[in-house]
């Protein structure tokens, strides 16, 4: 995870590699459900074989606890997809 | 739809609304399935309440017909999906 700037807002980020576009697919929605169950809501770029995951709190302006959660939470899916599938990267 | 150059790319990129990131993950997900279909494949900003879209051609680094062929059916899937939920832009 790296601490990027999004307009004037600091965000943790990341790009997660995978196989192919539907594999891509599959963990932006699974981390878009730990996203609903958290109430909490990243921004992800989903491409052929690859996501791009950044987390930020809208209410500060910038990083709060809870974002480094989420961040940890993430890992662990891509985590999960890889033992599921195979590794991917 | 602009055409907005991605690192020396032209690439076609619009940004659709929604009501909340649930309605942004599920037009994704529309929009993953017609790049399966046609075996051409976008970057799909998932945001809460916004999804960004853009389309290009890898192979000769930038537009192609089957580009705006894509955009017309991303705006369809938008409108089909406008018209199940009611108005959300």
């Amino acid at each position: 995870w790296c601490v990027v700037d999004r307009g004037g807002v600091d965000s943790l980020k990341r790009e997660f590699r995978f196989a192919d576009f539907a594999s891509a697919l599959a963990f932006t929605n699974r981390v878009g459900a730990l996203a609903e169950e958290a109430g909490h809501h990243p921004a992800l770029l989903t491409e052929w074989g690859r996501v791009t995951v950044a987390w930020w709190t809208h209410a500060i302006g910038g990083l709060h606890r809870n974002d480094f959660v989420m961040a940890a939470r993430t890992d662990r899916a891509y985590e999960t997809i890889s033992e599921d599938d195979g590794p991917d990267s």
